[in-house]
């Protein structure tokens, strides 16, 4: 660990938004309420603007449900695919049902593939197609080669940005190539090795290219030994592997092999939860459980 | 993704030791049991060096209970803090209680702080004393001050080895500093930055260093909105903040306010499981339901 003493401004304080269980207080969910209430919109857009998706997703889910839509129409601009992939499925259908095709086409286009297909795969058809019309052909590409590998599989889960590079490659070469190359992902954990036939060979911890000098060759410091997941694999077995192997990432193979996409733990940390979530279903024998669950009469 | 074409060699054959559920084949299972009982060490060392960890402390749950005091003899150079980390803890404690302190205080020492704790805080209160007067005096240190925080706590959970740096730094001294100090941790995710007094002031992810050139301030890269886990924070509050942010790893800071540990996702992984677990074993009021634990009459 470093200690060592510097001049630096003092950390910021921290926010007290929050109650004691991390979730939004609701003198602050109040205070939103009554800025769109009295069609104070930049009012609420000012309140909201600081928080982190998962909080604004959080806002969603503690207003009353009549407020739901008024509040997305006065904070729209801050609505956008990190706050939906953070919501309760429950208030995210309600609020994609209310938007127009080319609205939750936009959104769809700014996340992660499996976000988006997060989204689109809960949707009736023929809505999914409306959205699907209104996207770039690249982005609808992907998003339909997702949506046909079946459900709870590896292939919905995995994104297609990653960072692959050629083994004869050194590490100053992949420094090079991240910094010259603007429209790469910014979010990846680790780097894969790839053949001709673009297999994965090796997986890279960003820690360990960090650590090298530059002209050492980058199938020195990959790890050989990797777990590569088949994209037909269903979920749960995808989670169980994650576990296993202490996992942060992991490269997505297709039937020959090949790399078409990339698992990151932070998906997988869901799909625990849900699994685990389908256990105690079928133990307890009761309901979602979930309080945004309209009751079905 | 890169789509580059090149010269080079072919993936690596998988291994074919596992079967559908990624556990190691009970034929495998018997060929290392066969060697032993044959006096055969080096053949079983051979068979079983190969193998990742997790898959090393799988041959000990898949054997007979009889035969796992042998398996440990044969392999002992095998057996290291990594697979003991990764063994269900009812084998475990049985292959820990055979051991002498000093061979355990050896195999506590290759161990991140966590993972030591883990294996520590399960013994009785003087078999804990002997291994650690049988540590160096800063492995021991480390391991008192996390049992000094109370059970399922982040101060248990977190381990001291990180990265942290003062703000005024560029990304070039980041790299640098990385290269030159060798006793640095390798296994990290996100750098840390910190002000004069020790407190964590932004979180920089490796790739986003990895992107930027060298002259840009570190400060400039990072983020300041980060989620600061309390050392005393218990640990299902701790995984339920990983799951809300989509956290990779969290800074721990003590009463003060100063940076004293880091938590990383692979832990909470597990942490997320069992309090799954212990949430099913409330529902079911059935036992643990781990295979390996012994039945109490």
């Amino acid at each position: 660990m470093s200690e060592i003493d510097i001049e630096a401004a003092d950390a910021l304080p921290a926010a007290a938004l929050h109650d004691e269980d991390d979730r939004l207080k609701s003198s602050f969910v109040d205070a939103v309420i009554e800025c769109v209430e009295q069609g104070d919109a930049e009012g609420a857009r000012a309140l909201v603007r600081p928080l982190h998706p998962a909080d604004i997703a959080d806002l969603f889910e503690l207003a009353p449900q009549d407020m739901r839509q008024p509040i997305a129409a006065a904070i729209a601009e801050l609505l956008d695919g990190d706050v939906l992939s953070e919501m309760n499925e429950w208030v995210r259908d309600e609020l994609i049902d209310a938007l127009a095709p080319h609205e939750v086409a936009e959104i769809a286009t700014q996340l992660d593939t499996d976000d988006a297909v997060a989204i689109i795969e809960e949707m009736e058809e023929e809505d999914q197609r409306a959205v699907l019309r209104a996207m770039e052909p690249d982005d609808r590409a992907a998003i339909e080669e997702a949506l046909s590998f079946p459900e709870e599989s590896a292939g919905r889960l995995m994104q297609r940005d990653l960072i692959a590079v050629p083994e004869h490659w050194t590490v100053g070469d992949v420094l090079d190539y991240l910094r010259r190359n603007e429209d790469l992902t910014t979010d990846f954990w680790e780097i894969f090795v790839v053949d001709h036939k673009h297999h994965p060979i090796g997986t890279c911890k960003l820690s360990w290219v960090m650590r090298t000098p530059r002209k050492v060759s980058i199938s020195d410091v990959m790890a050989r030994e990797q777990t590569l997941i088949p994209v037909d694999m269903d979920q749960e077995e995808v989670a169980l592997r994650f576990q296993k192997y202490a996992l942060i990432s992991a490269a997505v193979v297709d039937p020959a092999g090949r790399l078409v996409g990339m698992i990151t733990v932070d998906d997988i940390v869901h799909i625990i939860q849900e699994e685990a979530g389908e256990d105690i279903l079928k133990l307890s024998g009761a309901g979602d459980g979930d309080i945004n669950e309209p009751i079905l009469e």
